[in-house]
């Protein structure tokens, strides 16, 4: 008699943006006349640059040509991605194979899948809060968790060493086996400078653990303290696996396309991991279409990487209009600066539903709640920058009045 | 110290394609001038049609327009599709819903992905010889695995109760949890009929089983007394979950999308399981690119089918050329009718090696030896019909003539 992966009952109902969903819905109801601004989910809305654009006609075209038609591709990715991916790194002076690059359909594939190449048994660390997809693949595994207390003294960006209070003496001591770092962070817009992965570097190293660094946001990242990649920190290369994405840097969340990084220097139980996800990705995968990986291609030509430039400018001007209101009204807030999302004290001592309420019927804005990513989530708020510049403006001055009252 | 996932040191190299294209290369070294015509591996050589590449190019378009914009998509793929989907199930009078129906990035992808839902004790059932993806994505998670034994005998069609030589006496009556179908098959051209697809769904019905049906060639199918699907069955959905590919039935091999149906009639342990494939795939995937979402719309247009069936149409003549080219051998096969795949056993007591070895040097032409695909494939070999026709001729000519002599 066929059993299910028992795991799955351990898994909390996906309660967070069906939630939000649910309230906003009610709320329009009763309003509909009422223009509510959308400021939660983290999706763009800038359409894909021209040069991406050409690029997907042009494969598509191809592809219906006998001499220029693709069937299956290699499942790393055709090297004419992969090749532009290095060349991306090798600007910051980080040197990849192109064995190391695997192309994927974006940073949530990836980030699930990699896990089949570890052991059930192994301890995990997350932040609180959290991304979910690291906790529920997790859980999907029947990992055991602990949590990072990211709050506002260590400005939502915890050290090693830095668990949530209840993490007992013994996991402490011995730490985790896979670390999960996200930054510029995703809820909280926080970035870890060189010193700090430095320090996460060196602390898994010394532990034999592996880091899964989560590098979506990585074009929001600005000045030369900030890392885009954790393979600019010395020793980043016997420790991590970095997994990226288009869909931040170059509007790809309906397109999808991502690239993971595992360096051949990582190796444990005497085995390079970059193997096992060769195996594991030509087993269970089989590329990423050709006709996006050829839109993907665009987006790191001369041309793409300017019309990309102009969306990210746009949202992090966005930002900047968050941050300017947050700035007057006195309220306490991370990210904005290296991220499009900005991470905020609820005013007034609020929880975070009840200023979700408030925000939505006062203001017809809609965020998300900060405890929906986890306790220490609570009593904040996350805005995005994915807006368009009216929207955007447009909420800040209702939020500036309806807090001014 | 992080542990990795050790099953996938029980993994056997995948020694086959490597294999056959290392052979092939030091052949062609040898005689740079030959003109080789393969026929090993799947994959198709006619290129999109028409009504696929306006899709996508007219969605590419779209893509670059803020009002037509998309981001993310729903992870179990746009409502438009899916509904194409079901109405070409209505067809064949197969009432699906569309939450039964979810829209991937292909069969492989989906085939080891499912996986995750189901707990790592179930026994497995797979034919012998057998796409070694099925038992590849097994072996990674640690599950056991005993063969159906497909032979000349039951013209590799093995009904319930054909096990191998070698499955224990209590395997054999316990039954296996989950039972691996390809039909049309994989790697041998034979197609299970109606009354024999029936025995396996009732016996996974009786035992409690699951049946993953691999329907990537159901377009080859041939008249009413071949299912293309295992719903067609009365009870498959009580047992069944189907995997299906559009790249054979419109060479999508290199563009990839395909579904994957789970019915909610489908329970075990009190679950059910599309409710556990739902959790999966919106926790570690975000559905397939929007544009090759529109481009698999268009195989489901009127215009696309016409369009499409001229491709199959046209391989299943170089399947006749092949059948043919043996039957004027004498030469025993399968497959072929049902199937873009035609296996034969090797002419004079060859074994699969020196029959490659006998082919590529005498007749310049590629195929794949079946023992590969394991031992019952030992004295057999594969050809398929995805050359092209001018090809295909010639090969036949060459190993009617190489044969004559």
């Amino acid at each position: 008699m066929l059993k299910i992966n028992s795991n799955y009952k351990q898994l909390k109902d996906s309660y967070l943006f069906y939630e939000t969903a649910h309230r906003l819905a009610d709320y329009q109801k009763e309003h509909p006349d009422k223009n509510v601004i959308k400021m939660g989910i983290g999706d763009v809305t800038r359409p894909l640059c021209p040069a991406v654009v050409d690029a997907l006609k042009k494969a598509s075209e191809e592809m219906g040509v006998a001499e220029t038609f693709r069937g299956y591709g290699p499942e790393q990715g055709y090297d004419f991605l992969r090749e532009k991916v290095r060349d991306y790194y090798a600007e910051r002076e980080v040197e990849l194979e192109l064995s190391e690059i695997f192309i994927s359909d974006g940073a949530k594939s990836d980030c699930g899948n990699i896990l089949d190449i570890f052991s059930k048994d192994n301890l995990v660390l997350v932040p609180d809060p959290v991304y979910p997809v690291y906790v529920d693949t997790n859980v999907m595994a029947g990992r055991r968790i602990i949590y990072m207390d990211a709050n506002e003294s260590n400005d939502f960006l915890p050290g090693p060493g830095e668990f949530e209070p209840g993490t007992s003496a013994e996991d402490a001591a011995e730490g985790p086996d896979l670390i999960y770092i996200c930054s510029p962070n995703n809820p909280t817009g926080a970035a870890y400078d060189r010193e700090q992965l430095k320090e996460w570097v060196d602390y898994a190293n010394e532990k034999g653990a592996v880091i899964l660094f989560d590098a979506a946001y990585e074009s929001f990242a600005e000045g030369d303290d900030i890392p885009r990649s954790i393979f600019e920190i010395p020793g980043a290369r016997t420790c991590a696996i970095e997994l990226c994405s288009l869909s931040k840097t170059a509007g790809f969340t309906g397109t999808r396309c991502g690239y993971t990084v595992v360096p051949h220097d990582l190796v444990r139980d005497d085995t390079e991991l970059n193997a096992l996800w060769l195996r594991r990705q030509t087993t269970k995968f089989n590329g990423v279409s050709y006709v996006v990986q050829r839109g993907a291609e665009a987006v790191f030509t001369p041309e793409g990487r300017m019309q990309i430039k102009e969306n990210i400018d746009y949202y992090k001007e966005n930002a900047r209009v968050i941050m300017d209101a947050l700035e007057d009204l006195g309220i306490w807030y991370t990210g904005g600066v290296h991220s499009p999302y900005i991470w905020f004290k609820c005013p007034e001592g609020m929880d975070s539903w009840t200023f979700f309420d408030f925000l939505l019927k006062e203001a017809g804005v809609v965020g998300t709640p900060g405890q929906g990513f986890g306790n220490n989530g609570e009593g904040f708020f996350r805005l995005t920058a994915f807006s368009t510049r009216e929207n955007t403006e447009e909420a800040m001055e209702r939020l500036k009045k309806v807090l001014a009252k």
